[in-house]
């Protein structure tokens, strides 16, 4: 199925106001272009990269910007902005450039994943839009991509639409988690909207309907004979769940050529329910059945599990990944780099903050990742000024790190340009690819990652460095504002 | 502005896959009624209460509820579906019984918040939605009533949108937190949605663009006189930002009538620059200057502050709320408690659980409120079945916790039912209140509570109590499930 990037979605409004008030005056002064990076300052939780998402919807996006006039009349109301204004935004025109990274790219702290650069007021309009839509796809893949990774190989399913925060958090989220690497979703409408499969098992409510365990099981198999997944912790799961089932299989499905495909459970020290009812399927000549698992599960939950030998072949996963829970949040920002004005000239602009860390990288760049020729592994990324004419064949002399740079010398190496263009002048100029090619992308990404940098705790510190350049100017904007 | 309850959102599809699956067999068998009771487990944050929030929008759903010809084409694809079961939900009419809380009710665990009864397919299906939305916005109605309590009487302003969990959370997240007391948003697609105010400052781009720090804000205060928030802490609060704040204050609105609305502060130090910016400011004669502050605010660092005598006098507020950061999860969940079969035999249904806590309150239940009538505080709730026949002159007679018992007999005291009938066989009988009726509801809610209950670190618990008859059915119940 096409990955479907065009939607009926309208989020012109989706902005703060003061995008609205500070784009007026823009509008009215003589015009100028603004240069803005879209980054974040720290891997959510401690982990040693993140994944990037959402650029198919920021895409939709902006290719959807329209104020209806009935936006305009909501607008009028507020009482701030005047008629030139409102015609100004009824026939607004995206007219920016956008590079970003690919979806699915492994990415880190302080790195722009997103550069707009276009007339200021255009390029300020869409800070707020592209922030909430990065900022919460790119949270829960990164989440997700270590779930999948805990799982080892073993399908994990996105059941967290219950407890996602509102619809778009839950079919955004299961999108998110697909592109991560997980096999699936419950959620229908995510299904329908992304091309995504969806699976499900049964609810204890479909058990406790009926009389007894062994009917419902009885008649889920009937109705669904070659996909009945039971779910056997209503009761009791080894006493009766497992038995009932296992009655189903051989009385029920075998003989008319059915193979029962499963039983969940949901509840209970699932390493000793998990080894009980595999040697109780086993005993019954059921080793085809497969166990999936549900239940606050996590990286950290599924590590453990796997690591004590529980026999289990899939996972269900809710609410720890579709909210993110252990670090819901992704900080990522949106600040300016450079205006050019009307004469062309050029002035690049630096945020400073108290933590040095927190002051910004100034100036229009491009990001540059550089691989060891042998192993494929990534081996840190360089920032340079867009402008430079870097020689991809002599990185090391762009690169300030002492320690890089001496691996780069004795080692071959392969440099990649990571952000592509996406709209020249609002034009999109990106081939935007599938959903299943984002996955298989994010997938070989991860990949080129060692595993130190992979670890769920304590990962090594992957290197993002900036060219001797861009640290000058750094260092100059720094310098010029404590005067 | 009326609250806009209805809308063109279709949710019909915000489903998990085995509500549909589960319901073709239901669509096929003898039919049933179920009950359904949605309730949650624990009250978030380890508060005393939570806040119940968006009953308007699960109005919505279930009126929009239709699906389309688009959405069975998708379901066709699953080859799970057989064409009369598409036909039965291309034909679907909502016809259960609904009751909840009014929006706004502070309510605690295990006492249901929505009950629904009706066609057990009907009943069923609605479960996934429900609780992404109740769940959704129980959970930041609840974070933001603390916040807005902890500012004690000061604005409090939504500035979550670029954080949330994409456009639901961010939309619907701002009118949850306007219900729960904030003054408004940032939010502008809230704003025209919900009709909550919508607020803005500027942001440190603006500043930065400008050639000098003065120059953004004499622009920007020319061309919003009255309405002008100027940030100031782009560069340095103390030796330039106030400064300027200062000159544009005297030099450009003073002789022109106006007065500058306020200063904005999101960095730093915030006691020590507020304390300084405010001596500044008055020392200047500008003490009509508001100060407002952002970055990383919740309910503790916000009690900080105050307790630090920081003069401000509003506050914006992030991802903290929007997200819930502390606890992102509302684990609400939506359970079988009754089935009425074709010959009106009916059978009460019980969950049992390994721990205690998580069995379930069997039956069609009804949930009171006691009151003590001189000081209007809630002394705790009772669930008794619907069809007990409640004296609530005498409610203590329905009371098993001894000290409510006790507590009961001796004072005088009110009784209220608290769920009120919401859809009667589908069809909506409830007088659905106005967003500023709800806000002010919520807010006398909260009233109610003792200052023990509502305090933020190991609040008194509330007692929510089952009637005798209620008990002993879950005794019964539970006795059968161990035979």
């Amino acid at each position: 199925m096409k990955f479907n990037v065009r939607s009926e979605e309208n989020l012109t409004m989706l902005t703060d106001l003061y995008q609205l008030t500070m784009m007026q005056i823009y509008n009215e002064d003589e015009k100028e272009i603004g240069c803005f990076d879209m980054f974040f300052r720290k891997n959510p939780d401690k982990a040693g990269f993140t994944v990037f998402a959402g650029l198919d919807k920021v895409i939709d996006y902006v290719q959807n910007i329209k104020f209806e006039e009935d936006d305009l009349n909501y607008l009028r109301t507020l009482d701030l902005f005047d008629e030139d204004f409102l015609d100004y935004l009824r026939d607004f025109k995206f007219e920016c450039d956008v590079w970003a990274m690919p979806e699915g790219t492994v990415v880190f702290p302080n790195e722009p994943l997103i550069t707009v650069r276009g007339p200021a007021e255009q390029a300020q309009l869409v800070e707020t839009a592209v922030l909430n839509i990065i900022n919460h796809q790119t949270r829960i893949a990164t989440k997700a991509e270590r779930i999948v990774r805990a799982a080892d190989g073993r399908p994990v399913i996105d059941f967290g639409l219950r407890r996602a925060h509102g619809v778009t958090a839950a079919v955004d989220g299961a999108k998110a988690s697909y592109v991560a690497g997980m096999a699936g979703t419950s959620n229908v409408l995510a299904g329908k909207k992304y091309g995504i499969p969806v699976k499900g098992t049964m609810a204890h409510s479909f058990v406790q309907k009926a009389k007894k365990e062994y009917d419902a099981f009885e008649r889920y198999a009937k109705r669904y004979p070659d996909k009945t997944v039971l779910l056997v912790d209503t009761y009791d799961v080894l006493k009766s769940g497992i038995p009932n089932a296992i009655k189903v299989a051989k009385e029920i499905l075998e003989p008319q050529g059915h193979k029962l495909q499963g039983i969940r459970i949901d509840s209970g020290d699932l390493v000793t329910l998990t080894k009980k009812a595999r040697k109780l399927l086993d005993d019954a000549g059921l080793d085809y059945v497969k166990i999936t698992v549900s239940n606050s599960l996590d990286e950290y939950e599924i590590t453990r599990l796997l690591a004590e030998e529980a026999p289990i072949d899939s996972f269900g996963v809710g609410e720890r990944n579709i909210t993110a829970k252990s670090d819901p949040v992704l900080g990522g920002v949106y600040k300016l780099t450079e205006v050019e004005d009307q004469n062309e000239l050029v002035t690049a602009k630096i945020k400073i903050s108290e933590s040095q860390e927190k002051t910004t990288n100034p100036g229009f760049k491009k990001v540059w990742r550089v691989y060891d020729s042998l192993t494929n592994k990534a081996m840190g990324d360089v920032l340079t000024l867009a402008g430079e004419d870097v020689d991809v064949m002599r990185m090391e002399d762009y690169v300030t790190d002492e320690a890089l740079k001496e691996a780069m010398v004795v080692e071959d190496y392969m440099v990649k340009e990571l952000m592509v263009p996406i709209f020249n002048k609002g034009a999109l100029v990106y081939d935007v690819p599938t959903l299943e090619e984002v996955r298989d992308f994010c997938k070989a990404q991860v990949e080129t990652l060692t595993d130190g940098v992979k670890k769920f705790e304590n990962p090594d510190k992957y290197n993002v460095d900036l060219s001797d350049e861009l640290y000058e100017l750094k260092l100059e904007l720094i310098e010029e504002m404590a005067a």
